[in-house]
């Protein structure tokens, strides 16, 4: 009986960019019958190596049904086709995944045993290299979580991250950095402290985020104030003029593994002090800081929610920052309500613009934070200690030379930018008379993001009370922001069923 | 200013089918650049809301780039088409999900706290009403695994399993039942143990899985023989009148969540003692069963690996099965190889009736096996003890009294059927004399599976040797079955990449 010459069935198949985009999550189609299910044993949900020669990531399958796929394709979702690149003529190859030997160190930490560097170095190895399924890796995110890992394992984390990707060395022996631990909305004291404290000669190259799932994130609100998507030679070329930049990180590669399994967490709400640790401290070796300034907010909205947590998150930031010789400075503040006033990327500039202008309608509260970080940050860096570095810091503000330092950053990053004001706007008033009590900061973000922000960068909404206020009935919470009349009234409606977003307590 | 009258972004959307099956995993598309995406905040890969009126499903997102849908219309995945079977004119709602409260008794067992029973039927509750993501259920199976539930959890597990589903209730005190632990590739015994045992009067209404990763399950080789997919009537109908059944267990709805984590346990390769127990167990409970014999193949390539696992295995199977009220006896066999000849639906089904026939050709080992657990299931139900109830067993089928025994159940389940035989063979030969010292398990499942079983019911495999033959050169190793000269090419295409499925040692 004569065999048919025919390829390997998952072997030669043509790829087809099918225009789905499924996040992070690799998805490959293959058109119901196809040969390579049948022949492979693939089905639905299964997860498969996809390559194209020596490129090759893990996947998993969906089938199409109809005419859509032939049968000797197969379709890539968007960050498939964008991760391999297909060439024209160039065929792809399917076949069962790799066992990946790094899971057995996973279970093994499920079943409580404590990793050695290696183990954990190659788990990290994998996850870069997207060996691992999201449900494998929430098995890993799972294994780490409460108090899991003791210290040594969080320095191999925080190690093998930082070495998944880019790492940045800079000139000079002091080099500066901030974090806020987990974003009150409108915590915008980055662009403030970053001008105060280069222009006292500090040097300080910060990298920022975009917004996940918050109305904006520094990275946001800075863009519309100069451009942050700079590559590394210009990056380099700021510092080396103005001592400082204030730039968007996603273009350099630092720590990508961190990125990876912050989606899975989030998803999970899981937070567990070792990871945060290595996913904060991973994010600050790689950009090559020496000294680090923390700002913590406790308060019950805010990610740290009371001061046992606060203190046992410090103790290890400290223990791991000294194993790499990380200077740190940890400030503990109030996280009970918003920064400033604004809530979106343009509105959160204007409230630093306000600040380093020093405009009489500048918010104080973000103001006074500012000042404390810098201030904290100056003593890292050693110009001051104690009340003298925040009278230097505050000198700097008033005096306007915060101001001219930022300007020049901005105009190294390639020029500064007016921030614009939404054409529709609408304000929220309030349907009787009392004393501000609390603000759901939740929904006020949520109300923030049905306006449009932060991919539309004017809108988002403005507080125009605070917590102890006193409000008479009709007068204005807060101020929808947006773009388009729709987005307005898709804001206005989630306002309208939600009217205790201010809530009001008995009369003042 | 006017605002426009819209609805809110997420609702009114018109469904689509858009033809991808995504395997258990619902999934929502959306067209680039929707209000939906826009308006609420969602991105790929979100978790969202899907409702039509009462109708609603937890899905994940993707986004559609093109032309495919309209602003105002949403793709369902297959699995959600047909869970929320859209009318005509019906339109859905996309909304942010519901919290899930008991992720946060999820979160404690990571914790390491001792979850209360309702806890735990509160987790069971939210995963059977699809409120689980992949990546929650895979922490949920982290929490549990290796030793971490106690006996009362893994009796709350079993129980909420139970109530997931269906529960069968049968006339009479003793119903028996049967299961095997991790299948050997070919150990069916399951016909021959039903029809033995309810010729001699005993009451077996047995139901079984078909394949999920193995080229055939009991139901899929019943299936060669009779139909399995019976309703509950019928099924009832064929216990009253033969005493048995052999019938396929996923139209009957029994312990659904159970199937739903055993998807994320494989994917993760986690399989704990609490877990494996509760899933045992709710299948029978469910299934109305009262005394239990269970097949444990131990072996370096089996399920239970060895002689300590098994240990732990049964004394927790005991000390539950003791709770549920449920006599429960366990066989320890050997799992080093094989049982039988055929490996596939058609080829194990010839196997079965080899030996209900007692054709001199029978496969003795699946014989020997079957008389064994058919005398622990006549020793359960009572008729004998000892060694008189494996002569009874063995007089039952040597008298051909089995045999017209599964005739009447084959009859009464809706006519007996006759396997058939796969048109394309082809013999793998030995390249070389020696005696037979392994048999690659995996491999030969893969091959079989690649020569099309069990979607082609008459593909597979016939094993040629056993272990400890000596073999000379030439001489049939195994033989390919298959029902299309591609799927056979595919076969023998792996099996040339793959020499040593069968071992061979020094020569003989």
């Amino acid at each position: 009986m004569p065999l048919p010459e025919l390829p390997f069935p998952g072997e030669r198949l043509r790829p087809q960019r099918i225009g789905i985009d499924t996040g992070g999550e690799h998805v490959a189609y293959l058109p119901q019958g196809s040969p390579a299910c049948h022949g492979e044993g693939f089905g639905p949900h299964s997860r498969l190596q996809v390559s194209i020669g020596p490129r090759r990531l893990m996947a998993t399958l969906a089938i199409v049904q109809g005419e859509r796929l032939a049968a000797d394709e197969v379709g890539l979702s968007e960050s498939a086709w964008l991760r391999l690149q297909p060439a024209a003529h160039e065929h792809v190859t399917l076949a069962h995944p790799p066992s990946v030997e790094s899971l057995s160190s996973v279970r093994a930490k499920l079943y409580g045993r404590v990793l050695a560097e290696a183990e954990v170095r190659a788990i990290v190895a994998d996850i870069a290299a997207h060996r691992y399924s999201n449900i494998e890796m929430a098995a890993f995110i799972a294994a780490c979580s409460d108090d899991h890992l003791d210290l040594d394992e969080v320095v191999a984390l925080t190690a093998a991250m930082v070495d998944s990707g880019a790492r940045l060395r800079w000139p000079g022996p002091v080099i500066l950095d901030k974090h806020c631990v987990g974003g009150l909305p409108g915590n915008r004291t980055t662009p403030i402290v970053v001008s105060i404290c280069t222009a006292l000669g500090l040097t300080m190259p910060k990298t920022s985020s975009r917004a996940i799932t918050s109305p904006a994130g520094t990275a946001d609100t800075m863009a519309m104030l100069a451009p942050v998507e700079l590559d590394l030679a210009r990056m380099r070329r700021t510092v080396e003029h103005t001592g400082g930049c204030i730039v968007w990180g996603g273009a350099i590669n630092l720590a990508p593994v961190d990125d990876t399994l912050i989606r899975i967490e989030r998803a999970l709400d899981i937070d567990s002090p070792g990871q945060l640790v290595a996913s904060i401290l991973s994010k600050k070796i790689a950009a090559g800081s020496t000294h680090v300034v923390i700002d913590m907010p406790v308060g019950p909205t805010a990610k740290v929610r009371d001061p046992r947590r606060a203190r046992t998150l410090e103790r290890m930031l400290r223990a791991v920052a000294e194993r790499f010789g990380l200077a740190l400075t940890v400030l503990r503040t109030d996280g009970a309500q918003p920064v400033g006033r604004g809530v979106g990327p343009a509105l959160e500039a204007h409230d630093v613009l306000a600040v380093l202008q020093n405009l009489p309608a500048q918010p104080q509260d973000l103001r006074e934070r500012a000042l404390a970080l810098a201030a904290a940050v100056i003593e890292a860096g050693g110009r001051a200690a104690g009340e003298p570095s925040l009278a230097l810091a505050r000198e700097c503000l008033d005096s306007g030379r915060a101001w001219r330092q930022f300007q020049a950053i901005c105009q190294a990053q390639g020029g500064l930018r007016s921030p614009g004001v939404a054409p529709y706007r609408r304000p929220v008033a309030a349907c009787r008379g009392g004393r501000v009590e609390a603000v759901d900061n939740r929904r006020l973000a949520q109300a923030a993001k049905l306006a449009g922000a932060p991919l539309s960068p004017l809108a988002g909404l403005s507080i125009d009370v605070r917590l102890g206020d006193p409000v008479v009935v009709g007068q204005p919470l807060f101020t929808l922001h947006a773009q388009s009349p729709g987005e307005l009234a898709y804001a206005m409606e989630y306002v309208s069923r939600h009217p205790d977003i201010v809530h009001l307590g008995a009369a003042a």
